[in-house]
């Protein structure tokens, strides 16, 4: 097998489901770090600091440091400043990407946004998709962190960020840039992060639509494992297929 | 000009503006009043009971009972009716939406619905619309009051009930049932209500896209006016022409 110089791993599906690790998860992690193979966490999750990320990975036994989290909240603000230095935006989310965005700067505002910034938001209201969409019929921009039709959780399929979004693009008409997976900016973001080529870095998740896309849309080979989204049986007419495919991560350390 | 045996007439845009009556208005309606010729008002705003609908009219100075309004609630609950007697609804929506379904008799629930109502909601949470989701995919059919994405208020053009159904649509997956205008549903049910043929009635709207398209969907003759959304010039290029156009009603009472 080739040897790679770093790995991009998902998290939802790929590490834990809920509150709980998936197994192989651990024991991979574990390896890279004994090996000094260097290793980034790819979320679309926004709604979470990558402190609190870390931590959550820390207690399910999965070593882990903030710096070696990227969300898509970070992507996005790093992606907007990228853009605009100082950007004013109008942003419907929750801590993760509120604190991303003004980590780099940017000034929050509700009127007479540059940018209008979505992310998952469980307190949603009217009055904020009335504000988003205001800004974005007065001129501003509208960047939204994933396309996440869909976050599954204990109770099912709860709305995911791609459909918050579509009411204000459905509303103004006008697309939204998404960042997140699968996306190539978040990949090309968490390449220049790493500081390596798209050639060196293995791109390991469960999700072919998010994670495996995600990777072939950049240009990076990819490993699928079955524990979480996507089943080798969904994929297995798709024309574009990941590099590798294994059960689980166990059978992948075995390789 | 033919006469015709009825009239259905649009609300926003045609008989007022927010709280502002529109010229024309009031004495178009009082000509039909005085000559007999009956005139049902059709809005897609499902927000309000008839009765508060026809209470504005009347404190604008347009005569207009509650029983000359179908807003696309009615149409909604009466649609379902044609659908199943007695359904179990998840619904979102505001006052008229609640009143209109349950004034038909079926019966509201938050689990194991056999159809998922949406109708614009200013109080839209994402419980709201997770309950919406959860019962989608649990196989409850998906029924919205109207497709409009957008809605004028003082303050701009805020979501419209399109625009939040689409979370629904695009986290599940599953396309819509739209009835009201410019959808052919609405207006087959206010024909049966008024008890007149299609060529017997003429659609009176401000709204290209939805006034006059519910008007030529449904093959009844229409009257645009230019004294809300659409303008001459924005449907000059339109194969489909409505059959006449005013600058308003003041004009029409000309004819």
């Amino acid at each position: 097998m080739k040897q790679y110089k770093a790995y991009f791993i998902d998290l939802d599906g790929t590490m834990y489901r809920g509150n709980e690790s998936i197994p192989g998860a651990a024991e991979f992690v574990e390896r890279l770090r004994i090996q000094s193979v260097p290793f980034m966490f790819l979320t679309n999750n926004s709604s979470s600091r990558p402190e609190q990320v870390a931590k959550k990975l820390n207690n399910l036994g999965i070593a882990a440091q903030h710096g070696q989290v990227f969300t898509s909240s970070l992507a996005t603000a790093s992606y907007l400043t990228s853009l605009q230095e100082k950007a004013k935006v109008y942003v419907i989310g929750e801590e993760g990407l509120y604190t991303a965005l003004e980590q780099e700067g940017h000034e929050i505002t509700d009127q007479g946004a540059d940018y209008v910034i979505i992310g998952i938001d469980r307190n949603i209201s009217y009055e904020k998709l009335s504000l988003a969409c205001l800004n974005v019929r007065n001129g501003a921009k509208l960047i939204s962190t994933n396309k996440d039709a869909a976050i599954p959780t204990d109770r099912g399929m709860l709305p995911g960020n791609g459909a918050l979004t579509s009411v204000v693009a459905v509303s103004t008409g006008v697309e939204p840039i998404f960042v997140g997976k699968p996306e190539a900016v978040a990949m090309e973001l968490a390449l220049s992060r790493i500081g390596l080529e798209k050639s060196e870095v293995l791109m390991v998740g469960d999700n072919y639509e998010t994670d495996i896309l995600a990777g072939i849309n950049a240009g990076l080979e990819t490993l699928m494992v079955e524990t979480g989204v996507s089943s080798f049986k969904d994929i297995q007419n798709m024309v574009k297929q990941p590099t590798y495919k294994v059960k689980d991560l166990y059978d992948w350390l075995k390789q």
